[in-house]
């Protein structure tokens, strides 16, 4: 499945996303119980699958499932008097995970971008974090504050946890994986650099672009070989392999959750490859207007223009 | 106030604390209302006064006056049915913020501190980030994990954000605090070493005991002639005054909100004073069983023991 987030006159919810149509999963799922005579088909629904990415992620196998059984009667069954099958067009793609509890960056993950970076191979994963208001949507333009004039971009694979994580290690890693989207892990570079620590030039509104959707791990089974690219303007700036990660989607999880408590719905975002800006000779930064597109194999692609902000 | 979150009979709510008595906060306000013969008199308090420390920060003032109306109340009636004044030592105090969207953290922020560690005096606030996770109450145990022999103290005046806040300059910054609470930034020193990022040393779960309570900004109009001490078994290690630090409170909030939103409940650990063990001629790390008490004026004390962990 493809899982987004979606705004549909004001209301946010959640739904399975199958070419251009969109299904509101608690409420294909309402229409499937009533239909089956259920009782308390609405309150079993609310609970079963609620309008929230990281509660639906938190009701693990169950509401996985329920989610497929609603996605197969909407297919099947679309009432003209509550339609069950939206049009992509009318609604607002939101970012999949709009309120992550964890967002947690791998810096010098891809061999080539420590290469043009100038930097030794890690002995350890480098961890960075992003917090909830970073997050923005596909649909959404990437917010250029006048704080800085070096905007830059970062593809990445993002991972997102479906299952409490504490002590995993690699050989079972990916039963604790719900899924994978895209994300922008966008960067003032400036900023980053007025200190030793990342963090800052992360920290911006608005600088993690996520989406479009989640694609579930039932069909990334291995998220070690999926090409990975970034443009702006249609001019090719990043692209690699996930083959080329020095910290697999395995070890990373491994190694995290020997550190911390992993939850539904945290994400990990693992690295970008080679080519952001600030690395080229010479040097070129995003501006006002640009199109920013990442696309990953089996998974789609994350566009964002950027535009500048008047003031914060 | 003082403002608690606790646990009685394993319902978490949030109170005041006058003494030894703790005032559940929506108890009390619905036992007002009652009594005014006010209607929906329930569904009024609980949403003024929600049982979550966030929500009820989102409330901002008329949810502060309502708990001050409530805390009157309770201590000029106490009815026999519904016990409004509660025993600290019946219950549970936890964490005044059990979920925190944003720990933001300062590293440097002290002259003792940077002079100890061999460092340059900022231009910026070094910041890096915690995740709720870490967070801890006044009555848990540290646990100190067998991923690391370097467990450290870092005692912190830590501010608690009331409103929300975008690009507020120093004068008006302290309008956006709700409160100051006690926060202990505890770090695993190897761990934080393994790479230039310090984040990793300081994402283990329970690695910030926060409390015991947040005292809401009325009571401390000046932040910044605040003594802060910590002793590990009644050995004074840390001593210091929130006037040496180079960022101030207002400084913070202004450098910060430039930078990003900041929401009710999101919690800003100031940076810790000279001490720390790691800078300690011989170097001297916690064990199991150590008592780690941090004091700041006008504030109380944060106290825990530290307790070894046979696995993660």
């Amino acid at each position: 499945m493809k899982l987004v987030s979606f705004a549909n006159n004001g209301r946010k919810s959640i739904g399975a996303i199958v070419g251009e149509v969109v299904i509101d999963l608690q409420t294909a799922y309402k229409a499937k119980l009533q239909k089956e005579g259920k009782f308390f088909s609405n309150r079993v629904a609310e609970v079963c699958l609620p309008d929230n990415m990281v509660e639906f992620l938190q009701g693990g196998k169950e509401s996985m499932d329920a989610a497929k059984e609603a996605v197969q009667f909407a297919l099947k069954n679309n009432p003209n008097d509550i339609p069950l099958l939206l049009n992509k067009s009318d609604i607002k793609i939101c970012a999949p995970i709009l309120n992550p509890g964890k967002i947690i960056c791998v810096g010098h993950n891809y061999r080539d971008h420590i290469v043009e970076m100038g930097r030794d191979l890690p002995t350890y994963p480098v961890l960075f974090a992003k917090f909830a208001n970073t997050v923005i949507g596909p649909e959404d333009d990437i917010p250029f504050y006048p704080i800085s004039e070096q905007l830059d971009y970062e593809a990445e694979l993002a991972i997102v946890i479906g299952k409490r994580a504490r002590n995993v290690p690699q050989e079972t890693a990916l039963d604790y994986v719900a899924g994978y989207t895209i994300c922008n892990d966008v960067t003032y570079r400036d900023i980053q650099r007025r200190t030793t620590q990342f963090f800052q030039g992360k920290s911006v509104d608005g600088t993690a672009p996520m989406g479009p959707w989640i694609v579930t791990s039932d069909e990334i089974k291995d998220p070690s070989r999926l090409e990975i690219s970034l443009s702006v303007n249609g001019e090719e700036r990043q692209r690699s392999n996930t083959s080329n990660l020095i910290f697999t989607v395995q070890s990373l999880i491994e190694y995290l959750s020997e550190l911390m408590t992993l939850d539904p719905g945290d994400v990990i975002l693992t690295g970008t490859p080679g080519g952001v800006g600030v690395a080229r000779n010479p040097q070129v930064f995003l501006k006002d207007g640009d199109i920013v597109r990442i696309e990953i194999e089996k998974m789609g692609v994350l566009q964002n223009k950027v535009k500048k902000a008047e003031s914060n």
